[in-house]
């Protein structure tokens, strides 16, 4: 019998975006189960600790109701994490063309390290498929509205962050 | 109790190439079975019928002996296909950017059809992602040797269609 | 003083789409008032003729409820229309990468032919910026439900064209 | 009656480009007048002060004779400084695929922010697309001649930067 | 002693294009001497045969004075030809994103069908480098001025072929 | 007579990798002999030092027995460099879209610089073609087996760089 596939989706999440969630939901859908990757050295200077983006991922990821999701922070290299985890897929959400390269590059990497690994991409909602952790720092950090990009949870943290008066959330 | 993703993978299939089987490859591994759907009405002027390309798939998949594999020919719309065999999941292999951008529009089209219809993209092997059925076509009808491109029932069949004194298959 | 841009709109609007709608609106808010160009001669098999493609989108302009705005059909360079208008400026809606790029090589062509041409590029709402009229005639000949994706006349109109017995129209 | 545009042209203009200039040359031609808005954090370490950048570009617009620009220097959010000016248009060149990408993330999340700031792109000249100030100031840096690449006042200040024995520029 | 490369320029020139002129400066430039090779049956309906082809590209190069070009007309695959001419060179010009994927798509096709043909990538000048044969085309035939986009030959024949009352040209 | 072109390979290398070695081995074919120039200052942090670098590189050419091939280390601008070597051409290999682009700007921004130097693309073989010197140093520091994607000399230096207690290497 076919073993179903054990899904992992890997990310630094600094912070964890509406778009993220969107992808969660439809990896369930499609593979029963998810566990969230959150990568502890994904960037040289990450906004918020690992553990903070777990957390964080984790209380948007109840929050929303979804269920059947682990969200987890890891160490090191992806293949070995998808080894030790009996993983066979890894998702990604596909944006933009410029992501779409960088995720090919990577996904032809990890497949050599660890050719049984898969990388299934999946499509966002066209309502938050231009979200990027990138932007909302930068908003966030300049005293934009976050709101209505990022789950509650990440907007709260953000402006926990970077305060401003007067205040950029109703 | 989370109901198993049910797969289809569309497409003309004008032949189908070594880049289709690997797709189908992947495929049947992250959801368990498969069913390869030929479109009809796919371009204007096939090469070969519906039904020629229909079973040449068919035999390729066997003669490759990859299992849980259904191939059946369909009209009309993507959608409606998938609604009547209860699909969840539409499988497209992902090989360049202009492939990216077409099949972006399609999978966002065709969610706003039919939004439990997950579009999920595959990267086929790297010896074969830069295969295509046009150029495949086109070698096959100036003559060319296109045993390394696709599976040994469609090299027969170009060659029936493309006869070159002298041949240019060893 | 300066002379207020008078911005034209070229395209084939084979039929008009939600999507051109939404750069209609754009452009005559940034520029006052806007002629849609409608291309005779665009493609060699439009489904609908000239006449009836002005039609739809006049209609469907009117039905919106947005003001200042000619549709009218034209023969010939692009060009030699601007000049004959007087106008200033190609207005294009930016949808995809491939797009851009055809777009960029237009508009590089006609101000080497017409230098004070300028082009400029809106960015349409991210609810319709997947759809094509391609992709809408194609749905529609097969039967399916175009409601979400082009105005009520051209919903009509491609009925009439593509008639199914049962209707996917509600 | 309608309202004429009101048009910004954001950047962080690290030192102003012949590109550039190109740009505000057209804005003025399409939207009357134009404010050059320089972020003043734009990236982490600029090599000009945003006094020095506001300086130089507005140096290099008098020098060009260009008429109806006020360059002005801003701290924040682009959408707070647009609603202060009540800006309706921010106004951004097109160069390349990358620009794109990024810059139609930019245009959505700022009409996210702001609805009614729409973002326009125009095409630079030809023989001045190809010109970032990334390369500008790494050729300035290793002793090249930049000076057909920017207007005289970045010229001279780059060369105050990096003064080379001998000098690149004649 | 290392053998010279022997180099082709292959394309359907329909017609032959400033751009195209660029490309060959540059080819033998680099490459000492070039074969210019027009493909009999590019495309389905091309505007010229394949004989008014060769013999516009023959004429343009002649009249630009540029040496060591050598123009000539060939059926079937470009790698038999180039086997046939000892060629171990293809040249291309690089002109666009979309060209980038489909030229490569083709060059490793060919390398699979002729391994030790190499496909080297030049650059065209940034004035010519948005022609392209198929916008010439359009624009000759709707009564455009294309002499700063083609030689003289092509211009004239162009002229015959869109007779235009008042014509386009000085 | 025509003079043979000079043609130089520049880069960080850092380190180099076997899609490297690919391009290396075919701009050999083309052009007789090459000149690897190992940029001093590429990046801010390299991790390894430009002399490191290019006895690396150079060890990995005579260990791939490739001849005809001289690697140096260089200071300042390219074209500098070029002009010194008398060098006509720049060979890059090309990758993805996004290396296209910025390879684009920068042969376009060389040739502005110094006219005659002409930048040849070169297309790896697609089982190299998707490793990048990024990709392998984030590799070996994380842990993960770099054999299959650097030759010996650069995984050898990267282990002492990284070591790792039970290896990652057989």
């Amino acid at each position: 019998m076919h073993e179903p596939a054990r899904a992992i989706y890997p990310g630094s999440f600094d912070p964890v975006t509406n778009g993220h969630l969107d992808i969660v939901r439809r990896a369930v859908e499609n593979f029963g189960a998810l566990t969230v990757a959150v990568l502890r050295n994904a960037t040289k200077n990450p906004l918020f600790t690992a553990d903070e983006r777990r957390d964080m991922f984790d209380e948007a990821v109840r929050a929303a109701g979804i269920e059947d999701v682990r969200v987890v922070a890891f160490d090191g290299l992806l293949v070995d994490f998808a080894r030790q985890e009996h993983a066979t897929v890894v998702v990604r959400g596909l944006r933009a063309i410029s992501d779409f390269e960088y995720e090919l590059q990577m996904a032809l990497i990890n497949r050599r390290l660890l050719p049984h690994l898969e990388t299934v991409f999946l499509v966002p909602g066209e309502d938050v498929s231009f979200i990027s952790s990138r932007f909302v720092r930068e908003i966030a950090r300049l005293g934009g509205d976050v709101s209505s990009l990022v789950p509650d949870v990440a907007r709260r943290r953000l402006d926990r962050k970077f305060p401003h008066p007067g205040g950029a959330t109703p």
